[in-house]
């Protein structure tokens, strides 16, 4: 159980932190107070601060990290790059490591044609356009797949889509031009192999993005997450990835890595809570003391240390696992950080908030928009409880349950 | 110990419960989609639905009623009709009876001069115009009110007002044209005997809303709260409420009953929560079951309506002891519900929306503007945190602790 | 909603209140002492100082208060007593309140025959016999009746029992002469109209109390919890109370008002464990500040006197839907309280516990036993979970759910 | 951050697995429940089969592993024996790795002269004899050791003692022979070099056992927790251990690798639990259907499993910091599974007792006497909340808190 980074990590890791600290940490406050400051409608736009700072990152080679192909590092490798760009709300993006397109590009990276490569892999790996995943649907439970409603009929040589999908990350996106749809092709079919993937340029005709969903009263701009709804969508049997009835399979492949990267991910926003409540609690005085002083903020601050801690570690072993074992032996963990993790970064920036007093609920300090990133990732990829659930599953296997 | 309410009291219940479902119920939701789907910038006006129905109830008598002068209606009386108006966004304002105008108006009536009355207190009362109470301040922490920084410096015939004040709550509305500043007067003077509360109009010269306050991302328009500056602000000595040093006298008794108030609107606003929980969870069906029937979901219902319950008696409590005793003989109790209902309302909102998955996010159900107004009681008034002080404060007094 | 007891209770609770004051409490802690310092197997017996005390009792008229019939006092009136007695690990036996008689003493005066009443109940009543319910059996998940294994057959004119029962609480006092048993009489009637209850002697051929069963490591003695074994045992018809098949309506009727007081008392111990941490905190220093005023000791004190409020609340209410809609009308509230109440006083104790350092395991405070006390309460009953579940099914029964 | 044990390691826990298998397991069961049977007097000896035990262990070469000088084993290597240990609630003395004789080995190889060596480490690395720690006081808040009252003071060539101790485990076992009190040798010393450590010989006159504590009812024997007075002890000065004023520094030097031994025990101890939960849940019925498909009892043990996890690893890392940086490098972290371990363990535990009705609180499961273990922890080596205030303290160091 080794969860030490390789050189070339620890060597990526200092570079990582470096430019973060000298390129965009002197920039991001101002720029998201600058789009928080325009008016909504207007905040669907690229930034020319953002595509600088990718340009910088992509010379410097430190560009599509989270892709093992380019950068040679494994899950344990790329764990701390992760959590350092989970510390900011935009380094993800500038190192072209935002989901959900690096879940989108290893799709396509294994299971895409080469034409699908060419057209949609290329780009979003330069950076140059944007992505978004179709899965979730309104009017279902999603975290049960056997219930989704949307369609992706093979008629000849078209596959048809129709359904409405929506929490499509990255659909406001003006760069995003295409969605990987998954959808029901053939309900005769073993219950894994119902469902395809097929890549959906953004303009195609039956295509409509119904609204921008707002997340606890925040949009997200640009990217946000978009209610879609698919209407007699007609493309080749060419746009299908990986074939008719693989969707599963590829959807259950993009999970483990990245599950790994939010949770790292998050654990850098956790810090950055902590230290926040830190530096509050150290420098506020009420009563003649600072706040740390005061009541059970002390041993609050210890109990997030603590948990950060063992969040960080469980999703150490995790990658670790998942280097070295594969998915299949690290299905469990997979879901555990899936519950632990979320909801620790939840409580931490709860905490901290409260430290603040009223100013930890106004966008002065990053709290708030935090809290609304943790309260979402404990419902996105299916409800910790439907993680508990499979948890709790495969631990009980070994005492003989069935299900 | 009898929380039954009184005749009259069980005759409005019954009134105020009707005119919601008739008359705001079949409108709420249209009107909250209404203002969510305006530009933000528009949000800052009034609404003609609202000035209807204030109408509406003015006439109908169902109107100022959390004012004893007025209804006859004590605190244990007036509970259940808080409780009903928490179940909706706007009744609290339609019956007029919604903060911060009903403390505002208290002080008025108590302390205010006969000019004052007929100037701030009259339109209040009759709904034409709103006001805010200005007494937290950026720069210190507000929950120590000897840290207070603005000033209220008496100049011959003048008083004077200097200062930053944020949180104030109504000052975005429209009608908002009179604000109730706290300020230091006499810094010499024993420690309760030190402040003033000043009847500031809206346009004084010299008072700067500098920006409304977004609140978890939300800026609850079209009344806000706001961060406002007073720069060399003068009015006459006349302006002063109940006299100089008079200001902490008065800014605790708006507590109690506010309290009560505050805590009973969470109360319904949590039972919404819970239906909402049932509603989705015997409606939503996931791997073939309804999801209250999946993993822990049914005992979080149990828990959640327990919770509730306790909650209640205890509010309920608390104002019989401000209706028998006063407010010296519920000093803790009113600490105690500040701790206990909003944490509770925060945490059933928390579980509702965890069962409704991302819908539970979305704009498209109350829980999430719910969470923001739970989540924000915690620190309003205080945090929580000062209040378990409190509470402690007042348990060691038996056994022989100063302070 | 009126929690005020009548005159005659407040009256009744002030001489119990004296009563404990003055005779019990002076007595008690050597009492305890003497009984923990004799070698386990000489604890079973019968000590002169509470039969003194008893005595005592029953001529100052301080007896049998729980049943109605007896002390004209309703659920409401009686909760303040229970609370009091609570506060004591005897005073319930003193004043001939305790469990299981109480139950049992409810269940012969309502169900019971001349004879059975003759025989049982008037011992029972004065004092000079105890008794024990035998219902949980060490085989199957008692909290689901329909697994019950052990039978009570009809033979002619006898009733054959045979089974195993445990956690038949009072089954070691020597005093204890008289079992109530649960038994399957009739697997093909409907389903609540299979089993009976049945009175039996102690004495009784094929009653065999196989060994006394430690809770957390104690045996409780001298009253005890027994696992006995029934086999062949044959008593005339006439030893059926309330008829055939009538086990389990019975058995219910006990439940309500029993929870009623288990929770009162619980109440009472809590306040206890309550005042012991403040007693320690205030006087107990290290760090040179009394041990309240380190870390986040003031808010558990706090938190505790919150949670126990809202629990003696959620009991009065009970205990006032009892007295005025029935048993029928509070099926929610009676299983709220069972879930609420002990882990409440468990908490409550634990935190206690804590604040005395290592002194709060020893017996040298009375929290550790009152720990163990909640503790089994969680089970007693039912566990809390299936508690929960009939608090979820009738919240849900509201939305159209069956069950 | 390599948590992999050395080859010799894996060796190591792999013939400890089978010799707790092979040897232990067979009959812990049987010893533990003749121990119970016993009157508790006659409780207090020593047992063949805990020898005969022994002597195989030893003979093995299963023997004293917990120190790095005989085993080669660091801390991460140490680990995982002590957490299959942690499984029994005898292997730990089985192998001679029990507490308190762990940390007095250490201190006596560490800072003992050769005569002491000679005449109390031998024979302890030899599992003849047992030994005791004194250092908590009845009378004071031991967690402030500059509260300590106890003294060792130097007059001439003997060194007196003289103060009451209480929590000396091992005090009751027939073969404690030697007694390290740590007393006040030079109150005028700077704050850490005023007290010393003194080798006590069992039968010295002026050493008294007051008595053996209960620790929630249980008295653990035959090692039990003493109450011990020492009055007027005289000694020559050669019994100090490591010179006067060194009691301290020598104290301090036991805690690092003692905790990571506690806390893996108790890892062991947790997935004890929940194998217990799981057993239980997938064989026992209700409802018909398995107990771990009722209610929230799935979540229950995924939960569990997450939080074991999550500790476990914290400890290894814990183990790894000692390992590689000393205690100095791994002081928040020492304090971090302080508070983590024992409370989580705690936590599993009474899922488990829940999980398995009134069985769990009876004797017939480990899971009574586990909880006491677990619960006892949280107080042993200082509340858990003294230890947050450390970790709070070191992360607040960085933030510019002095203190």
């Amino acid at each position: 159980m080794d969860f030490t980074p390789s050189p070339r990590a620890q060597e990526y890791t200092e570079r990582v932190r470096a430019f973060i600290e000298t390129e965009i940490a002197p920039v991001e406050e101002e720029h998201l107070r600058g789009l928080l400051a325009a008016s909504p409608d207007e905040r669907w736009r690229t930034y020319p601060v953002i595509e600088e700072l990718k340009a910088k990152a992509r010379e410097a080679g430190l560009w599509n990290l989270f892709m093992p192909d380019v950068s040679g590092l494994g899950n344990v490798d790329y764990a701390p790059l992760a959590e350092l760009m989970g510390r900011s709300f935009i380094a993800a993006e500038i190192f072209n490591c935002n989901a959900p397109d690096t879940g989108n590009m290893e799709v396509l990276q294994h299971f895409g044609s080469d034409e699908q490569k060419k057209r949609w892999l290329e780009p979003l790996m330069a950076g140059e356009i944007r992505s978004a995943f179709c899965m979730t649907e309104p009017g279902v439970a999603s975290s049960d797949a056997t219930t989704m409603e949307a369609t992706a009929a093979i008629e000849g040589d078209e596959v048809v889509l129709n359904g409405r999908k929506w929490f499509s990350t990255g659909l406001g996106d003006p760069r995003c031009e295409v969605l990987l749809f998954l959808g029901l092709t053939d309900p005769g079919a073993e219950r894994y192999r119902q469902h395809s993937i097929v890549a959906v340029p953004r303009n195609t005709p039956g295509v409509d993005v119904e609204r921008m969903l707002p997340v606890m009263g925040r949009y997200d701009e640009p990217s946000g997450h978009g209610e879609v709804s698919f209407t007699g969508v007609r493309l080749p049997l060419s746009a299908i990835v990986g074939g008719a009835g693989k969707g599963f399979e590829i959807g259950q492949s993009r999970l483990g890595p990245g599950r790994v990267h939010h949770c790292m991910r998050l654990i850098g926003l956790a810090e950055v809570a902590l230290e926040a409540a830190c530096r509050r609690g150290v420098e506020r005085t009420a009563f003649r003391k600072p706040l740390v002083n005061l009541g059970g903020n002390r041993e609050r601050i210890a109990d997030a240390r603590i948990a950060i801690n063992q969040a960080r570690l469980l999703v150490l072993h995790t990658a670790w696992l998942l280097d070295t074992q594969g998915v299949l032996g690290a299905l469990s963990q997979v879901s555990q950080i899936k519950v632990a993790v979320p909801l620790m970064t939840q409580n931490v920036v709860d905490m901290a908030m409260q430290l603040h007093g009223g100013a930890g609920l106004t966008d002065d300090f990053p709290l708030s928009a935090a809290w609304t990133v943790a309260r979402a990732l404990r419902l996105a990829d299916g409800p910790d409880e439907v993680h508990r659930g499979v948890v709790a599953r495969l631990e009980l296997t070994q005492y003989g349950m069935r299900r």
